[in-house]
């Protein structure tokens, strides 16, 4: 890619995550409900703190930080970096306003531009891609931090993109084919290779490719739809341990609702249910995708119908084969460095590596992820109970010798 | 007082609620970083709730409730008026945003005013003079609670005071007496008339009016300075723990800082001390009173330098003879029912008796407390280990036989 | 009191404490159940220690501490004797076994009674006295726990008593009054002299006597009965708020049974309520006295009957009219010093002063308290939750005008 | 196995049990001192109610169950058998006795050796071959929580071993080579078969044998000893977060040690460490593996070496290579079920299956395992934090390209 390839991917990429937060107002910005879903002013300042810190500050002599107050505000975990604000203070800042973290940005986006004028190192070029997908890791995180901050409102607020000026509300099922046929693919299992290898940007938890010997299976054609979900409520599958870990079941005992977060009985006494989604309260359509489950609920469920969750190289490997990019889809895989892996070197060693534990694998991406984003090697990872993102359930099951 | 006189004093009051909050910027509004700092943009809204619930619900017929959302989340308490947002989540609200809360508060005021043309039932009269005195508390309540937001902020940010239109910095020494005499009052004890017996608005639990027998004692003319309190902590006063409560001591443990709330270090290193005041931060004065401490410290305090705090009783007998106002202090009495005490009929009974526990009672008021508001009759309380109000120390002593 | 006298009261006491446990297996002697909850064979252990530390260090020239381990061991709470385990951890310890316990507590009382055969000095001798009286607490504290202990395993085993070798069940009812009248006792109020100021002995907390002025008030006759509680409870006592402090309130969310404390259901699904008593599980006898409330509970109850708990002074007053001794009975005064009060010197200073906050004073006594230890004029004192002591009810009210 | 042989076996295994807690005194089988450390007594009694429960109640007709308080008090965490008592109150429990447990245990053994006089159906045969190998997994246990009971006591009482009669003080090292060369073992890679699959008991997580495509790697051939864990501490290894996983830095900061556990400096305020073991406190032997690690520190340790653990598949297929044995060894591996993974039917489907999630796998054995217990396939299990277990690192490394 051209300097001025990278210039211009840089200047979309960084005017799409402010686009995202053009509809919301100031207060909007502010709150953390719960500790993993950090303040969109955040996100907004921690973005340019990323290119401020690993960039800027290396290679472009002469910049002057904007505010050594931000760089404690907005480091999120890099201990190489020095101090920081408690990760669950993050929504006790009122400061910088919404204004004073957008000036930060601009202030670090000029300076990026101008360094982006010359051509840089490998290694620089290398650390300017990882903050441009850094950045859109931090747009899917946007999204999903908002709507938990709207959804958990008691006004459950609508949110309205901003596209090309047009402001509009936004549907989740935009474009999304509740059609597709609920098929059992055959994989005959082998050696695969798995992990990226070729060309073009992937983060270090992808590499290096190595083969896998993955087993004979089946995998759905297509997700766990919220009529079967439903199905699996009915049938006693919240009050039922056979089909629980240990821990899933415990985690149960500390949450009354027993439903997947944002679905609600309508208001009328009756069974019906309801989800709030960024568009607001809409009625649960039962051909769609059931959504914000955790992993402790995915895999209670594939227990319940008979299934299991594939594995991370069994989804992988029979990706080619299936529609994906609709929903995280929860791994029966733990988040564990591929054979041979190796951090990044500097700060950015920090960026995967020290996360891989006590961690399951997602694989796919939701309609919140950006384009161009997602990969069928990409490694998404979250602790078992969590639930915000956009999760859903991709059943596999074992191959029966009866059906070799 | 006429109702052409309630309505004025109505519109003044709520003006300057809103006027307190002039300065803030939306995103200030929002934070809550500790369960008991709410923010402000709750303040404005509950203060509405309170009018809303008490008073036009009851007394103003066709009233319509402004949003039944809103009364989930502005209910602060009372558990006459059902299920409410719990209280360490009113943080985590974005919506209503100010300005729909300002709304709220307009709507109301209408109402209100309305309400207030009319002649009102002794009873309705006495709910909004309740409702204008619980208007003032969290007038206080807002700039201790836009204090804790801004000082904690690493930004450290200068709130700007709204008088007549003008900004300005707000000083908290502003009219403050630096020289006040350190003099020992003596109290010859006697029974006392305690409590409020005569017109004028008083808070239920000043009455009744009741003799105690106050012992004879000593009460000091000036409140304890911060050169005197550093003198405490220079002496090793929050490392002896023969000072201390057994719960204070624990408390200590737990607090790594040991200094009054808001006092730092200066950065260069040296062990000059500054703390944090609404004007941003500030050289501390030797001569100011010590403000922000918490019960704990306050009778750790005494207890090193050979005092004690007075009685509420005493306090209040002896209060004719000194000045007082400048901070709240904390007394070494427990909050607890006067003898005949009666809560408020209604939902206004939950307003002050069932806190009648594990608190301290604290006397005077601070320069934050509102004009016209304070009373040598009145009863603040918190919890020993609470210390973001202006709290300060005024030592008493037993009168020695020899002085009698 | 002679020496001679002096020696011959320790070897009692010191015995009735080894009694208390004589019935008792090993195991029995080792758990904590709850932080409040000592282990029995760390009562046998403590008291022991307090006369090794308070007394024989300082004044048996050449007394050698047993096991310095042991001096970590069984200190309680005193910071001037150093560093000792978590209180939560008591329970933590098999060694030292009982027979080791034992042994230490006789290896101390064979040096205190040599020093008892030689004249002590006053200070020394008030230390003894003081051990004694510690030591007479700690048996009431070894019954309750013991109920605790045994009380809570599902096996509700009997707690059999050991007296003068005799060994038997032990009736919490044994010479109980059951037909008890109940009535108002009228109290005209005045200036009354409390706390303790005879010769004999008494805590520091009951010193100095002073007068305090107590209102007009009654106090009635017996405690609240197991029926007067059972009629709370089945009008919703439990469920109405407007019945309890907020902090009660709140306790009780964290509480399912929502009966006093050992109280259970019988079996056969029937409504019938036992409760677990030293004697094992029994039926309920409606006319004693309710036992194991909190001070939540006592003070909510009251307000659901239009009554309330007397002051601990109104109690001091009165208790020359009525029966006490029967439980320890919830005052509504927060446990605070006297006016004057001054603590012990040297370690004792630890023994009550710095528990003057947060916890309320009762009145009285139990059956579990050691004959000749009770006076009116005693404080004990509890955080309100508490409720494994032998607790009860004595209400009072306000005497009416038209009662006067 | 002929029915008489398994009887005989039956009774070896139940007799070495007891024989484990025969020099403990009644008190040492009561505590529980942290969650995961049950009371020796608990284990007495649970792994005689895993016979009661899953052999005897269904295959021995007319069999009475001993006591249905003992079914609540020793079900471990089986939600089929129903309610038992929370987790953490099993070291409250002073009843059952030590004696009326080891009635219990005897109750069973006499129906157990009455049963096998008969012939077994085979899913019978398993269930009792299945309690053996629980049987001794607890004997493990029974050391290890021995262990920590009286090493965490300030007396650090020394644990004597009954064998053949013969008391005797407990060597850990016992029969450990320290001479063992540290080399790199090759091993070349390729398709292996893991897991078992042969003839003999081995758990359901041990199945179903499957091939795994295992990386070129070296294993050294001796664990990690005290002298190289103690040149990482040296070398700031608890200071320098790069070589941590961020949940093992964030546990680090809540343990001010910074030491394996059980390592303690000696008194005499050198830099001399001492640990306590089975036989007391004493000195460590620099050529002795380093023992009591957590995950954290096993990884932790690796990274700064510049080598990382094995993965459980490296582990089984090179462990034909070295000895083993010595210590449970850290894998690098989660804990997953195996591609085709079956639980077992009935009651024991809870017995390792749902315990797949958030825990590492360990592999070898240690000193405390049962002679005849350990296999190479053996999966054993703990979340990273714990370390009360005899815990090893034998490192790894990727085999370099010039390697070869």
């Amino acid at each position: 890619m051209t300097m001025l390839a990278l210039a211009s991917r840089y200047g979309k990429i960084r005017r799409r995550t402010e686009l995202l937060c053009a509809s919301l107002v100031p207060e909007d910005h502010v709150p953390q409900p719960v500790i993993e879903v950090s303040p969109p002013k955040w996100h907004l300042g921690h973005t340019a703190w990323f290119f401020e810190t690993l960039v800027l500050v290396r290679f472009s002599p002469g910049y002057r930080v904007f505010n050594d107050a931000y760089s404690y505000i907005f480091n999120s975990y890099y201990e190489s970096q020095g101090a920081r604000i408690a990760r669950d203070l993050r929504g006790s800042l009122s400061r910088p306003t919404v204004a004073e973290t957008l000036a930060y940005r601009h202030h670090v986006d000029r300076a990026m531009l101008a360094l982006l004028e010359a051509t840089l190192s490998p290694e620089a070029t290398e650390l300017v891609e990882l903050g441009l997908q850094h950045e859109e890791q931090h747009q899917e995180l946007l999204l999903t931090d908002i709507k938990y901050i709207l959804g958990m409102n008691p006004l459950t607020p609508v949110y309205e993109s901003v596209v090309d000026g047009v402001v509009d509300t936004f549907s989740e099922h935009a474009g999304e084919d509740l059609s597709l046929r609920r098929e059992w693919i055959d994989f005959a299992g082998g050696l695969c290779e798995i992990g990226h290898g070729g060309i073009g940007f992937a983060f270090d938890n992808e590499k290096p490719r190595h083969a896998v010997l993955v087993p004979a299976t089946q995998v759905r054609s297509a997700l766990v739809t919220n009529a079967e979900y439903q199905a699996f409520i009915l049938d006693g599958g919240y009050r039922r341990f056979e089909f629980w870990h240990a821990e899933g079941w415990d985690w149960l005992q500390h949450h009354s609702d027993r439903l997947p977060l944002y679905w609600r009985t309508s208001r009328a006494g009756s069974t019906d249910l309801e989800h709030y989604t960024l568009a607001g309260q809409r009625a649960l359509l039962p051909e769609a995708p059931v959504t914000h489950v955790s992993f402790f609920e995915a895999s209670a469920f594939c227990c319940w119908a008979g299934w299991r969750l594939p594995t991370e190289f069994e989804w992988e490997a029979v990706a080619p084969k299936f529609l994906w990019g609709q929903r995280w889809e929860w791994t029966g895989s733990a988040y564990l460095p591929y054979p041979g892996f190796k951090t990044y070197l500097g700060a950015a060693s920090e960026y995967n590596g020290k996360f891989m534990l006590n961690q399951m694998v997602l694989r796919g991406a939701s309609f919140a992820t950006p384009v161009g984003h997602a990969r069928s090697t990409y490694r998404n990872f979250f602790p078992p109970h969590m639930r915000w993102q956009y999760t859903g359930i991709r059943p596999a099951r074992d191959l029966q010798a009866s059906q070799v």
